[in-house]
């Protein structure tokens, strides 16, 4: 249940039915919207008779929210969520570009990457340093080096960083470099990871599992924000179908339209790995950002072909330019800018 | 196997060949391309030795391809196959557009609907008579009755019709009536079909099967051509997925800039469908012309929420109209004109 | 609706509640059941008072139909339909087995098969004289010759025929020779296919299509019910899924338990198409009858390796052999007889 | 590289191998079957020479593994693994089954579950402690109070403990409590879980994840042998495909031969989650039995309608008994015993 204050509400009237929730065994989650207060309950408790709370003093009204995520659904807050990162704002008019590198392969990859798309344009630097990868004999990551070189070239290009936890007891020391927590589609349902970046208070990037439903992926949002960390961002990567010959997943662009309806979350497309195919990446990411996205991520490296992982679907430092402009020129046609 | 023909290479020249792989049991196919002329082979001759046949007079280059689909592939054709009906054409730097209603219900819904659209902009219009449907108690289609009334559309909008055909032994009656024969995606692999559009001289669009490959998309657009009707549009217009408590389809916008590079046929993206839901339509239109779609086909009705089939997805005239607008902006920035 | 007559109601009654029902616009189908006259009513007829028709004479009850199929559901018939073909009868405890190649390529092949799989118990002769094939330039069988063979093969063993019609112009020519009609897979949704095969005089065994939902199979079921025909028997045979690295496709297994709950039509498993791989067609037949399968239909062959199509899949002589001494074991142990 | 000894070489002979091997940078893996001693080569060390290889005392073959996974494949090991948990026998000629509630919900649930599956012939006891649930409200498990009534439970009747890890750092406290440790599909690629039970000395089953490819799921068993955990058990739950209508996932049968010819380690058949429907569960279990499996694990309680989670996939204890029976017949009819 929602309960929507008066915009006039004092701080009295809004405790007093925070008090009377909390006595029926509910825990309570505030949140501020277009000027008013809004007090979601969550847990398990007695059941409340919504008659009895409005009446009471500076109650506008109350709601039954139905579906099973609350706090990211679109009935807990109308407006789209927006949040600052590094002078970036994610959710608004102007579109996010996240690029970088698949994995930190080393100092002298890393500054150049992060110069490069500096310059043509991106807003963010990405770049794993915890890698999942589905061998065990496969390049894992530099781990803590290579968090430490990310941080070296926010310093040296002043973009925030995009970097990937993939355990909830490295969340902390993972927190201390990265900008923006990313947990990989893998991971979409590690629940204890969710609930560990929920706990920070670090923006997170949370990918879409391979196979999860819109709903899962709302559940699993629902599960960070439960925690009290508001700022998440969702993020469409490609899911898993019956054809696979020629790309790595299939782009589910019917997300991107239907997120933004059933969320005030903002969306982030990821056009490397939703189609895998390096040639054909600018296509999906003019896509995307058609269909509505806030954000696009994509991968770039000086030398794809010797990259240590996801070569295949990585941009070269000219392609990006370029795509850049592509971008530009689009987003002004669709009314955002980046 | 393909053999190329010098530019300069003379009739009696080309004869020779051809005469020489029909004496070992090949069907041949003559095609144009950039001046130069290409004998494609068919079926299942005697081996042919690619050294002797180079040192044919006027021949070029031969050349295997591997690929199941051999006319449909770009190795066969370099260029991109445009062709005109009715003043447009398909395949180049205009995006047709075809609208119309599903069904086509009544005199006065469909000629409201063609000029409507029409007005807004689009080039085609389209509407069912023969209708395939999941249940044998829906409305199966008006018939030829249906027919006439798109002949009459046309008359007075001079839109060509684009109209469905469900059965080989309908294909010479639709094609009366019809400018492009569509085949539907529960018919792609309907192979007598196939064969009978295969032999009509109409142009056909192709939908891709809900669970059909790219491969099983070619390998059906193979067969028309193989029956030498060359004149093939495909279409997207969503798959099936995991996924689908919320829209109808997953719309599979990698297979745009994919098929692009696999054959040179024009691919058309069917929004409508795709998501299945009205509201999210616009979206999916402009994602589909993003990626590069050669021709958008989109459902639209004066009344949709009383139309006898598909109403759900279907536009509103007005709707359409603004839908119209944002596509001409978008189309301009990727180079693109309605 | 389906109306449900006292088992003493006289056919006076019944016609009564016939032409009520009739001339308020509705299609009647009569059907028996446990000595009890179902009447079912289709089309688009105006609404009808249950609580009238409760009251004429004969009438036992009424019951709404809230499934889209109708005469398939368990609700228009509780008992198991079973059906007698060349002495064998579908449904009951028997279990049916259908073997032979995929394609009839010769004479010596089919004869030297049938003999073979008659030898070892099988109590259907299946082969393919009209191939549905996903490239143009692939054979596509013996056509009426290879019907004429079936027939042969019939005389010789006494067999019963299965084989697939692909095209409604064909159908009459197809069950002058057939006793059972297959629609395969790819024409699971051609619906004219469907209507014609309602109207014909043999049983149909009708492919689930390879992205078809139990609940389209079943409205493919409809319309061939909803023609008159009433014996068809429904064959899961694998469908599309994103893991086809290593099988053909993915076997539906749980398809058999819900049809059989869903449906009083016979279920027949096609562990070839299912697993697609020879040496794994074993586990998969009885694992489908484990499961419940009234029916199997395994593609055999004398020799797989030089077989025009579905080698890859098909069971020498022997191992047919071998796998019939299998099912035997299993069907004893539940409750069922080969 | 797998390197393969004849089976007289010494003890010295195969240490001069490792020494050989690890002086180039490879880790080794000793294993022994038939007899035979296999050294297998993980990581990235220095090319080695198989002829040079070949000519050292006591090697009798060496061998490339070509497939991605290479401890869990046949190729390292031709031989069923086994292995002994409590007195059964997991990977032989008896089936396991374990059985038990989805939840530990209190003593009096645990124990009269326990003492039922364990007269009904169950040979493993399974509960949860842990819950991953895809909501933030669901109830998420008892914690280690579960895991002590699960010892409670072992004490009582005898029977080992599975029960589910979800995180790295409580692998350590569960070890202590459980026979088996069990890992999730939504973790099947967490792969610092993975790592960690890799180096935990209890035996794991593995469930695949619900979009996880064949090869996806041997690549995750691979990150638990390379850290030295050879006893793996693999489970097949269903996985995600387009039709979830009346069922909540689908049943991979084909993965069970298909896993049995690719890997030594034993198959599970998890026929609750498979399926998802109560009545159904039943034919699910034979078919995963007749299909080849190693061990069933079926979710029973003492009153479903009433569980905290997966009540409508429990079977009754009545249920399971029956189950039971049938199983026991089938089991005998396919060479196997309970």
């Amino acid at each position: 249940m929602i309960i929507i204050m008066h915009s006039e509400a004092t701080p009295f009237e809004i405790d007093n039915v925070v008090a009377e929730a909390e006595a029926r065994g509910w825990q309570t989650h505030i949140s501020h919207d277009s000027g008013e207060t809004f007090i979601g309950l969550q847990g398990k408790g007695q059941p409340l008779d919504p008659f009895h709370l409005g009446q009471m003093p500076g109650v506008k009204e109350t709601m039954a929210i139905t579906q099973k995520y609350k706090l990211a659904s679109r009935a807990f807050r109308r407006e789209d969520t927006t949040f600052t990162i590094g002078g970036v704002t994610i959710g608004g008019e102007q579109v996010a570009v996240i690029a970088g590198p698949c994995s930190v392969e080393s100092r002298e990859q890393l500054l150049e990457t992060a110069h490069a798309v500096k310059e043509a344009g991106a807003t963010f630097l990405r770049g794993g340093a915890y890698k999942p990868r589905s061998s065990p004999y496969s390049f894992q990551g530099m781990g803590e080096q290579g968090l430490k070189l990310l941080a070296e070239a926010r310093e040296a290009t002043g973009l925030p960083i995009v970097t990937e936890v993939m355990s909830p007891n490295k969340v902390a020391l993972v927190a201390i470099y990265a900008d923006v927590l990313q947990i990989g589609a893998r991971n979409m349902q590690n629940f204890d990871l969710l609930n560990a970046v929920g706990q920070a208070h670090k923006p997170v990037l949370l990918k879409r599992g391979m196979s999860a439903t819109i709903e899962d992926l709302l559940m699993a949002a629902e599960y960070i924000l439960a925690h009290g960390n508001n700022r998440v961002m969702l993020c469409e990567r490609g899911i898993r179908t019956f054809d696979n010959k020629y790309t790595r997943n299939t782009f589910d662009i019917n997300a991107i339209p239907l997120l933004k309806e059933l969320t005030h979350l903002p969306i982030v497309a990821d056009p490397s790995h939703a189609i895998g195919v390096r040639r054909h990446v600018s296509a999906i990411t003019l896509a995307g950002l058609a269909a509505g996205a806030d954000g696009l991520i994509l991968e770039t490296h000086p030398d794809p072909d010797h990259a240590v992982s996801d070569g295949d679907q990585s941009l070269t430092l000219p392609q990006f330019r370029e795509l850049m402009n592509q971008v530009r020129a689009l987003a002004e046609a669709v009314g955002r800018r980046v």
